[in-house]
């Protein structure tokens, strides 16, 4: 096989990871630029090329790449362009792919970055082997990537999977970033467990290692390090956080019926301390017929590569 | 072509209608025996066969008939059987499908009933050309259908689409058939709007053309008939019914972002005064990205026969 590496590229609002990935997913090379301080994405493109193509030279030169995948804040898989991302500084409708794909002279394809994390747990992770599963991605946002009958579910204009955004979860609850109430993101990301802990700790007069942290820094580590001291607040907030994840998530699978729910990020370093009240909700809030059938997985890729896994995942099949 | 019609078999819990169909959709004939008066399966599919083969002898014959395609309470299009369906007296599993295939001697498909409804609209019906949309049927339950890229969504064990028990509508709401709370069923059913009537009617003063009625037999269609008097009441039972389910559909669009909803059954009669609601919260709970883009439509399909046609356009599949 003459072309035998692909390149992801896993775009976030700050850093941009790029990597040279085999077919057994290995990532042979690695290497970063800055994303937000470039206001014009074609001097953007070129950072990224004068990194990138140090890393394709070594392994043989761009002869050897079959494409570049890549993970964006709202790409839409069908355009190749990432459509008015409120984090990035490029406004409107960027055509990134193409513009990829001319520089590099090779074929590019892009989606967004819970898509991406889905296909590379499909390809290399937990979900190997499944055709029906559905990713959460538990950062400073909550993504989803949905997988349904082996292949992923973008919907009649390339934005489906935005579970994050589904705003039953609390009626009339907390104000996500979105502008509207009640959303899974307000609630589950790094962000919400912030505000649960600030919450639980206002209205609680319990003793907490968390009264040591300003209440507006608290993250999920600070609260998995408290819980694993037996903080009483801590565990509170960890099961405040997994009874309205473990509620949505049966709503999930009364919609595609999966095998799985896989979970990826910040949050699932707090382990059992998380895992077990999701399961426990999710279970009370199933239909007898799932009951005991879903499971809920943590990801089995390195964070460090997940992404750019994923992401390179997507260009075998250009 | 030989083989030039199929034969749908509408399921119900009290009836079961059936009717030859050709290729363009027309329901060439109809017959329907009683459901519930056969407490044993193979009883039931003689009654069926008795009628239904006299209208398969008026077509030609059995070598007429390429197959045969069922709708039925809990079918599970993966294994042909009904599993535990909750209002049929065969209780446990049933393969239905193999023992209809024994008895006619032709190949049988079955999906759930609103599966076949979904497959019935993509067919003939309001999907005609769309890869992506949602059918809610909104009848004595509430149950949906959901296509993705042009294929029905199954799942992993073949019971997804189970839309009328996400319960997350309103947080410890009303209790549902099915033993949880808050489920978009016992909001948006024929029983729901019933009980949505009273709660109305207990709590308000206003006066209404309802309050002749006992409030425990209030159909749809009664509330539609006051609407069209400008009852108040009526009005805001729409609305209420509207709001919940039109907030509900906005959480279903973040899943599969479909082309369309499909809204089919008793509620639809209704017209705009429950359409205008449900539009109306759905688009002020959707995503930006969404508002304004999304077409809810009413079925197209006569009632009497979209059931029948749903199931038999199952069978040109097989």
């Amino acid at each position: 096989m003459d072309k035998q590496y692909v390149v992801g590229v896993d775009m976030g609002g700050t850093n941009t990871v790029f990597g040279i990935v085999d077919a057994r997913g290995n990532v042979l090379s690695k290497s970063a630029v800055k994303t937000s301080t470039h206001m014009d994405v074609n001097l953007y493109i070129d950072d990224i090329y004068n990194e990138l193509i140090k890393l394709i030279d070594d392994v043989g030169g761009i002869s050897k790449i079959k494409g570049i995948g890549v993970g964006a804040p709202n790409g839409n898989f069908y355009t190749g362009n990432i459509e008015f991302a409120p984090n990035l500084n490029w406004k409107g409708v960027i055509p990134f792919a193409k513009l990829m794909s001319e520089k590099f002279a090779v074929p590019a394809v892009l989606t967004n970055d819970a898509n991406a994390a889905a296909i590379g747990e499909m390809t290399y992770g937990a979900a190997r082997g499944m055709k029906n599963f559905i990713m959460i991605t538990l950062g400073t946002g909550v993504g989803s990537g949905i997988v349904i009958d082996g292949k992923l579910v973008y919907g009649h204009d390339g934005f489906a999977g935005e579970l994050g955004h589904t705003c039953s979860v609390r009626y009339n609850g907390r104000l996500c970033g979105c502008g509207r109430t009640g959303c899974l993101e307000a609630y589950a990301s790094a962000n919400g467990v912030a505000r649960t802990a600030r919450e639980i700790m206002e209205t609680s007069k319990e003793e907490s290692l968390l009264r040591n942290i300003p209440a507006e820094s608290i993250t999920s580590k600070d609260v998995h390090d408290a819980a694993v001291q037996g903080d009483k607040v801590a565990l509170e907030i960890f099961e405040y956080t997994g009874k309205i994840l473990g509620e949505a998530l049966s709503d999930f699978v009364a919609f595609s019926a999966p095998e799985a729910i896989i979970l990826f990020g910040g949050l699932t370093k707090a382990g059992d301390y998380i895992l077990k009240p999701i399961v426990e909700h999710m279970e009370k809030n199933l239909l007898a017929l799932w009951q005991g059938k879903i499971k809920v997985l943590f990801s089995d890729l390195k964070e460090a590569d997940a992404a750019v896994l994923g992401a390179s995942a997507l260009a075998w099949e250009i």
